[in-house]
């Protein structure tokens, strides 16, 4: 096959798409059409990984009782969240929306299998966290191509990643790195939902490169 | 300003530029082309961030003298992980080339700044490696964007985080995620290198999906 060439007006595409790519927290229930999240992990396998170990490791939750306990779980740690902050931040966190649990047609958690033998162990030994970072390069993959669709995705990191992973019952070595919800969103932005509401602003890149 | 909709046409792109992402570890040494390197960090600032946190932190390494202090630390972890295998998989890695540090005409570290106060802390409290996490998602939206202007990048994992960070001389409270070379590819593939050279192989999606 030979290699593809990509157009200004592609580039052009691909930044709005980096724009609007929102974390969306307001889903409506309609569930996804029927085998895109398939194609959406298919598109998502083809994310680098560190030494081609492909540690990303999906889990589709459909079953109720799970669902309400990672509900329950993100209820708990929310409130314990809400504790931490006092004053006008208290009440500003209060109104937040912070998760999809609820109504999102779909559930994913994403762990990385630290104790993979794929890869045999390349680009790990000095890093080991490696594996959780080439599950997060999976799950961005993943965002893009959703919103690509239509499809948001919101990232809820409220939990407790223990208790997530025994209650989805996956092996010891797999590392939690996030749980999603996927859905059609209620509207659109290319405005953090986070900046809209006030609680924080996005500073200019020159802010965060150094140079040596 | 009105939502963006995507065609067909556009996913199909999106879909090669997935495929065709690679982490380059042969660079021809030509400079990018002049303003480049910040229109991508600029995209990269697209990214999503835990609370809008932005705890992406580059640094544009280009003193000689530390360039070479990172490559000198790549060859000792280097020749320690070949130790770590034996027979033919030791030879089979001692033939890789696992990084293009030499000829690169850009070099990038990226760190998460565990400290930062933006985002006031929300979605960090039982999960703090989102910092790091976040960081990582702005690195894969760079390495989509620039190879969307046919530059390539390589993620050199095999180095030293405390070493390295020492030697940028960067805040205490910066965690190394990774040290990436940019410049034009001298060839394209949609074939992992280390699938070309035999070392592993990718894998069915299948493999890695869970249902619960």
């Amino acid at each position: 096959m030979s290699e593809p060439t990509f157009s200004d007006a592609f580039r052009a595409q691909l930044h709005e798409l980096f724009a609007w790519r929102r974390d969306v927290r307001r889903f409506r229930t309609d569930p996804l059409p029927e085998g895109v999240l398939e194609k959406l992990l298919e598109q998502a396998a083809l994310s680098p990984s560190v030494g081609l170990s492909q540690p990303w490791r999906f889990v589709i939750v459909d079953d109720p009782k799970r669902r309400a306990a990672v509900i329950e779980n993100f209820k708990v740690c929310n409130a314990e969240a809400l504790n931490s902050y006092g004053g006008e931040q208290a009440a500003l966190y209060a109104k937040l929306k912070l998760a999809g649990l609820e109504e999102a047609p779909c559930h994913l958690a994403v762990f990385a299998d630290r104790a993979t033998q794929t890869g045999h162990g390349l680009g790990r030994r000095t890093m080991p966290e490696m594996a959780e970072y080439s599950a997060v390069a999976a799950i961005c993959t993943l965002w893009l191509a959703a919103r690509a669709r239509g499809i948001g995705m919101g990232w809820v990191s409220i939990l407790d990643p223990l208790p997530i992973a025994a209650l989805l019952d996956v092996p010891g070595d797999w590392r939690f790195v996030g749980y999603f919800c996927l859905g059609i969103p209620q509207n659109e932005s290319d405005r953090p939902e986070l900046e809209q509401a006030g609680w924080e602003q996005r500073r200019p890149i020159s802010d965060f490169v150094l140079r040596r």
